[in-house]
């Protein structure tokens, strides 16, 4: 048994993590840590896992890392650098959920998350653990980059496209709507129902920090310079994003062709469903499913690719899982076949 | 493996079914039925579950009842004891879904229900389906009545109090609140979203036919006249029942003296807990738990019981394949081992 | 035109005032405080109201209270006291929307509240402001206290029953529904948006101490001891508080004669709807009506009645606005003939 | 006083026309007709309303049109035309809130509708019923073409920038996003609660009908070929449209001048808030107003502009009255002063 334990258990990511652990066949859940909350059973905070779990949150610096063979940070940015400092040289595997490692340079966090980074020189060399598109360079890694939400489902949707080279990577637009457990845990004005139910806004315009780890990721897959326009949303659902992209076609393909283009891609993907009509959140809810559907308009030349996934799943804790299974060697699904709950 | 087919697998009953028999470590789901979609491919109707099966609904009158060790009938209620009559004699277990096997006798079937039963002198011995207070009288069972989503709720909210003779058991009323599934699948204007969104209403006062039910089996705890007050409500959630019960008390328990009635007789369930707080519909959502809390007004003498189910799961298909795990005597928990998804 | 300010602009009652007295005839809405955004102009905090009001919020201590001619207090319990202390002799009328003078007596407001009472002498001699049982009294006041919510809901539901001594007033369960905005504009895990969508919960069991308002208020129809068993819940929805009462019957009427009774105790009421149906939430939203729906189940020997209201409107500003009418000699409905929102 | 017709007045847009005549200074609602519900009173189909209007529903065809002074036909597409046949010649006004003569010529109509046009001549010369862009042409119209819904978000929100020739009018592109009652009242598995509830997705990607009202619309401000990406989408929310548009900028312009653009253009507009931040669907809930904010990306050399309306109303009843006032020379708000409804 692989033993884990899920650094800062208390937020949404980190309860999600604790889901998937306690299911999953070949972890021992072992550690659960959260600074409010150290000291008190772990069911205080989460009732709902009453008589599933027994253990008792600990604050994170009390935790041995070398006692675990993996830990997942559910930390906020900035935060988890500091961590990672702490524990990246000790004998464990460490899955960052933050965003603090996953862009391809110290320089560019710095500018987009306007703080100084701790371990600028790891910065390049961490894996990004998108697994689809990055499996190779994940393999016998002991810290690996979890992708951000809203990246991982624009990603996963435009990177056939760029990789075949049949779209201008300048032209890329990505219009995200995404589920309220992306905005956080926190008690604040964008969280409180009132503002949420019933209600819809974008946010972010022009300046959300995924918009340069989607250019980063994307980017690799092109000899081009690629920009992308990112705008977020959100939307009054718990979980879920969806994301409409569109991009400027070089060269045509008629939707027979791009759904074959989007099929060869993920064929041997456990996670990726290809689907020959636009998906709603709710196909996807609970598990780590991305369903992607894409299609070319002839009328204006643009390919438009509509992908979902549960934010807490693919977009978190259920890639990370998916990671640690890489790393383990172990089925790459392994405890990550929920099905989708519907309605 | 248990060879299962799922009569009516299109409704919200039936789709939940097969959401937990594709997980059963025990079960082949080898058959799927549906009046309406005959013939095609279950993904059709349910895209969520693309990957994940790949039968071909067929109408139930095609179905060879013997091919199969159990069938699961999610129909509607008067359609239901056709299919039984059909069936029961064939060498296969039915767990009926549906409310025509459920009251004591037939004639009071008639009189709630508005028609004349089929199969009359079957209805006083079909067992009610509800492991915690029933379990004795299902085993070897090969024809179950499974219990209605607010009777589940009410009944194992009330049967420690009605059993211990600690209430008047004319004074009882659940006011219960349902999510809209309760409401069924079909296209109506009681499941327009924009009825149902952002409001709330009362229905069935009076009237609504699980008031029998709950009577009926309250009744059995007691050798006093039970008559409830039952008033089911519409809530704008996709799942759960929460039921909020009432009864004057005969004699009067501290509150930590009620908990521990509860305790005890729930002791061994593993999908009861008793909670020292009110519980919401999320903490059980997607599983087979109820939760119930309970406590004593001294200052008007009352017990108070709150309950919640998920209506999909501990309400009907969860409690169907917890009866099937007795009838073919499995672990009464497996392939019901979900975690709540929450939020 | 009346001269008034809303003390407490920024939360949902004060919010609420602001609507409603912006479109009043009668009136010029004149100040508006606020203690964390004082200095601001209104439409910062209240971006929806850009174009139709122009007020800088003040401090409510900066107020000079006989520059007006009403002061609406929409300001938390134990607060609002103090501000009545500061200007209740001033030459203005005021009309409080806290708990704090709207029981019978200092020390039962002592002992729930569980704080002392500033002005404790006043306390039984404020009339309770419910136009439709308490108009008489609250002429020619200068201090009104405005029923709660849940209080205004109940007392209009069960009154006419109490009042021709129908019921048992010691049997009397109300089971009451909330939407999300009686639980306040504060950041809390109780507003957080994922532990209210597509949830359900009871809270406050025994112990709510609108509770003892509505004992205090039924209480003076009848010359029995009222007990009330009241248990509130919260809704997934923004506005609306549902009502379900139930009352042992000491004399039986027909539903006809139920409808008469209540129809004839409402005649004159431009805000109090009697139905034959159990009305929804939505049916009132926006509007300072309250709609009832009163029948007997003559098996178990019980009236049920099932009220709706928009808590902050009849439940709080809407309610406050119809007193102030009352207090200017006005129509009682100036300003209040909004329509319902719907869907 | 107005007599106003409301032709079919039981779904949401008819719903909403009464709504707001009801509340208009200087229209009687004189009658309503529904093909389903003739011979009820209104209230039975709309509780709501009970106690405010006193109307009996007909039939459409039993109505007298020269007994009124304007109709507002709020019909399917394709049935609508057929109701203007045979009243266009009487001395009537008629708005006619279907798409049937929105579009510049018929072929056009007739290939986006796949339907024969039984009025041809008369569409090109019907005028399109957005005041803010087109109310010249529309003073002394005796037939007005209300606009659709998302045509009114997205052309308002684009035509200050095509107007003045700054974006490239072929990169248009608006992703909207719609609350449900934009799907109608018909009961279908769109508007079933457990497909929209905590769900979300895109529908008629490359073949909304609004594509080419939108472009007919925007092209009249341009002589470059303009063609619209249009995607909308399904919200789980009641009402309202945010409209999120993107355009490569031909020049650019910094965020001041983008807002003195477009407070210019809509100065004296009364129901256009140009926004400094972007808006959210409640700001403009129950009311008439369209809030657009917009800005100019310079990394991506694109203008993003973000609109709101409330579906029911500016993108359907609220500008019916709007033209109707125009028409009948009245304040062009005049009973469409609604607050908005928030929270």
């Amino acid at each position: 048994m692989i033993r884990a334990a899920v650094v800062g258990a208390t937020g949404f990511t980190g309860s999600e993590l604790i889901r998937i652990l306690l299911g999953h066949p070949d972890v021992e859940l072992a550690a659960v840590t959260s600074e409010n909350h150290a000291g008190k059973r772990l069911t205080i905070v989460h009732p709902a896992l009453e008589g599933m779990i027994d253990l008792v949150l600990t604050a994170a610096n009390d935790l041995n890392a070398s006692d675990y063979d993996v830990l997942f940070l559910a930390l906020p940015h900035r935060v988890s650098m500091h961590y990672v400092l702490r524990w990246h040289t000790e004998d464990v595997a460490i899955i960052d959920l933050s965003g603090d490692f996953r862009l391809s340079d110290a320089s560019t966090y710095e500018q987009w998350y306007n703080v100084e980074h701790v371990l600028p020189d790891l910065v390049p060399v961490v894996p990004y653990g998108l697994p689809e598109l990055n499996r190779s360079s994940m393999a016998g890694a002991r810290l690996v980059a979890n992708p951000g939400c809203y990246p991982t489902a624009s990603i996963l949707a435009m990177a056939p496209l760029v990789r075949a080279g049949l779209v201008d990577t300048r032209s890329i637009i990505i219009d995200a709507k995404s589920g309220l457990t992306g905005a956080g845990a926190g008690n604040t004005d964008t969280t409180h129902f009132a503002n949420v139910n019933d209600n819809f806004r974008a946010y972010g315009l022009k300046t959300h920090r995924h918009t340069v780890e989607i250019e980063d990721l994307l980017g690799q897959f092109s000899d081009k310079r690629t920009t992308v326009q990112f705008t977020p949303h959100l939307l009054p659902v718990d979980r879920g994003i969806l994301a409409t992209c569109y991009a400027t076609a070089l060269d045509a393909l008629d939707d027979a062709q791009v759904f074959k283009l989007y099929s060869d891609a993920y064929a041997d993907e456990p996670f990726v469903r290809v689907r020959n009509q636009a998906p709603s959140l709710k196909q996807v809810r609970g598990t780590n499913f991305c369903d992607i559907y894409a299609t070319f308009d002839d009328r204006t030349g643009r390919y438009i690719v509509v992908s979902v996934i549960d934010n807490l799943m693919k977009g978190a804790a259920g890639q990370a899982v998916q990671t640690m299974n890489i790393l383990f060697s172990l089925s790459e699904s392994s405890g990550l076949d929920q099905f989708p709950l519907q309605p």
